[in-house]
């Protein structure tokens, strides 16, 4: 029997009504012959209340205490859609991370899953029952609970699924979720962008990365790593979204697959400084350590001194901004300046792999467009752009037009049977 | 070391504020010399809540499911209390039922606690470390999560104080709780009503079971069963509250230490029936399976004939009428009437077993007052009397006073070290 892993996401867990309607879904599935097994998230703004909460007791709570507290959204998700499935004549049995075998690294609000001993979900799917497991978390070996952190509902399913095989048995892993798969670029800012059948994780990873929200990178690189298919779909709608696989010869005969936007960044630029050995492991592990998530790093040379620059999203940039400046006074070396009202635009597609002049006509087309480009960053299947936040929406156009992406354009040849949303 | 349990009520931990006092509560005793152990309930009315949601879902949640919503509530505050601990310097670890080593016979909503485990909370209190344990739940041996049904955070509590054999060190086990202990009566209803420093388990089992709320009768068994000293006292309030010991020689110098009043009660009243075999099994069982809480149940014989006739509580006495009618169509026999509007004065002591005329005194009080008897049940430290709702509150004062209980009488010299509350 095919084996289908549905995820629910808060907002489609978000109240009794929608509970129902996941409820729906999934005795769909069971009605086109898969066998289902399900993992939900907290309903709508459960975690951060419990947050709140534990906030209002402690101003620094404990860090496993709070996974004991945060654990529990999830648990009454799962509870309530076991009841519901139950009343639509579907056997259904709830489970908590560890009742469902995760087992994680035990490292409080940041767990890694690191086994999962499938025999329960197995028997349950034996017996034709769905298991209901509670997602963003597990057990540690000590018998802990230990949260997943972000993305950790989207990473509990793909594990899941890469678990019981279902790649093997037919199956897939789906994520349901507000939005209805994967487009060439953000519909609300590019209103030809139509959506993706089908992306790799590679390309999934740059864009998850690019500010493409949809999925977490992690439960993508988990997705990867085990050849999990994951099928990102509306809770909402019936129609199919956007199917996440290995990077197929097909694929590879469109150089970018995607465009995205990352809005507001801000940049640090270190400039008259001694490449002395240390310097750039010096420099991050400050920031890391002041939980400064760094966008991109570029490093140039310039005779004996070299220039390095950074983006953070500009939330952080004072943070970022205070760090570096004492690092530079206790190095005693380097300048620094800070810009804002930055964004990034960038171009993805596991077909650049094979593609000549993908980057040159990025460029061309953000010069045609009168952009100014303030730095380069390129992976082996994406470039990416700096330029002035102002010129964002325009350049995330300019793009994905120049890459014959969404409607209108012969790309959208690959796509026709999907439904373009403007 | 001598170890309390200290188990704090839903109205104890309702909010921030409350769980830091909670908190200080334990450190002071901590500062006293004590190892100490916390039972958690659910915050305020989050248990209500939980089950609202589930009821939204499902207008018959599947059990089971309910628990693990139910269970829920209780994690949420053991993990906040412990949070509150941390911050005053004192380690503090939350448990799940499960993880502080409770086991249950796996009936859900209704489980009863077959072991405990104390390995974990002995190896924490052992570090002087507080386990902090989510009341109200345990895990089957199956790994199934069983809440324990009514009054089933007080159990936990006086369990594991039984299990960790607090009465051997020197300790008890302390219930905070929104009254600040056990009263000769409801003080809102006998003005000179007083605090008993001390009370048997046995009567308090009556007391409690008779309407004095204060504890569940449940966990008073558990208390009497394991010879667990338990001390009810008020969470925000620094004075002793009632110890519950058992009897002991000077109990039994007073007759009578408290009354209660259980109001609003109905009858149910069978006439002409033949005695035969089986009759009360049969009648009984019916009720029991509708979830009938009978009160009291008294029979007497007429030549061939018999009557039988209980109370129930007013709001089950529609379905009560309903189920012993159906069985009397069904037996063939039997007449059958109802009355609203009753009530029932009871007066309990350990000290009945050796002083007598107590039930006279109470009759006497009873009648000197105008107050007509409709019914008598008798227990070896109780005596209850059935009369009409309208004289409720006057019957309670007279008997009281007869036994000279309260404020102003020579019962009194046995509390003088207590300050009365009116």
């Amino acid at each position: 029997m095919p084996v289908l892993v549905q995820k629910f996401g808060g907002t489609s867990v978000a109240d009794a009504e929608r509970i129902r309607r996941a409820a729906a879904r999934v005795v769909e599935a069971r009605e086109r012959g898969f066998g289902v097994a399900v993992v939900v998230s907290a309903m709508g703004h459960t975690t951060d209340e419990l947050i709140s909460l534990a906030e209002s007791v402690s101003p620094m709570p404990d860090r496993r205490e709070l996974d004991m507290v945060m654990a529990t959204g999830e648990q009454v998700s799962a509870g309530l859609l076991a009841m519901a499935l139950c009343d639509l004549g579907c056997p259904a049995t709830s489970l908590t991370g560890g009742q469902a075998g995760i087992r994680t690294d035990g490292v409080p609000m940041r767990g890694r899953i690191t086994r999962i001993d499938t025999g329960r979900l197995e028997r349950l799917l034996s017996r034709n029952e769905v298991p209901v497991v509670a997602g963003f978390q597990g057990l540690s070996e000590d018998g802990e609970i230990t949260t997943l952190g972000r993305g950790g509902s989207d990473t509990t399913a793909v594990a899941l699924a890469a678990a019981l095989r279902v790649a093997e048995t037919g199956g897939c892993c789906e994520i349901y979720t507000d939005v209805d798969g994967v487009y060439t670029a953000d519909p609300r800012l590019v209103r030809t962008a139509c959506k993706l059948p089908r992306i790799s994780y590679e390309e999934m990873l740059e864009l998850a990365t690019l500010g493409a929200g949809v999925m977490h990178a992690r439960a993508v690189l988990f997705g990867e790593k085990f050849g999990v298919p994951i099928h990102v779909r509306h809770s909402q709608k019936p129609d199919a979204g956007t199917m996440i696989a290995r990077e197929s010869q097909a694929m590879e005969e469109l150089a970018v697959v995607g465009c995205a936007l990352k809005d507001d960044l801000g940049r640090v630029t270190i400039r008259q400084i001694r490449n002395c050995i240390g310097l750039q492991g010096t420099l991050f592990t400050a920031l890391a350590h002041a939980n400064i998530v760094v966008d991109d790093i570029m490093q140039t040379e310039q005779g004996s001194s070299t220039m390095i620059a950074f983006t953070v999203e500009h939330a952080d940039l004072g943070d970022a901004k205070q760090i570096v400046a004492r690092t530079l006074t206790e190095l005693g070396d380097g300048e620094m300046s800070v810009e804002v009202g930055l964004a990034k635009v960038s171009a993805v597609g596991v077909g650049m792999k094979v593609h000549a002049g993908v980057a040159s006509r990025m460029f061309r087309a953000l010069g045609e467009a009168g952009i100014p480009i303030h730095n380069i960053t390129t992976s082996e299947i994406k470039i990416s752009c700096i330029i002035e936040k102002v010129h964002g929406p325009t350049a995330l156009e300019v793009v994905h037009r120049a890459f014959g992406l969404g409607l209108g354009s012969n790309a959208t040849i690959a796509m026709q049977t999907d439904e373009a949303q403007g």
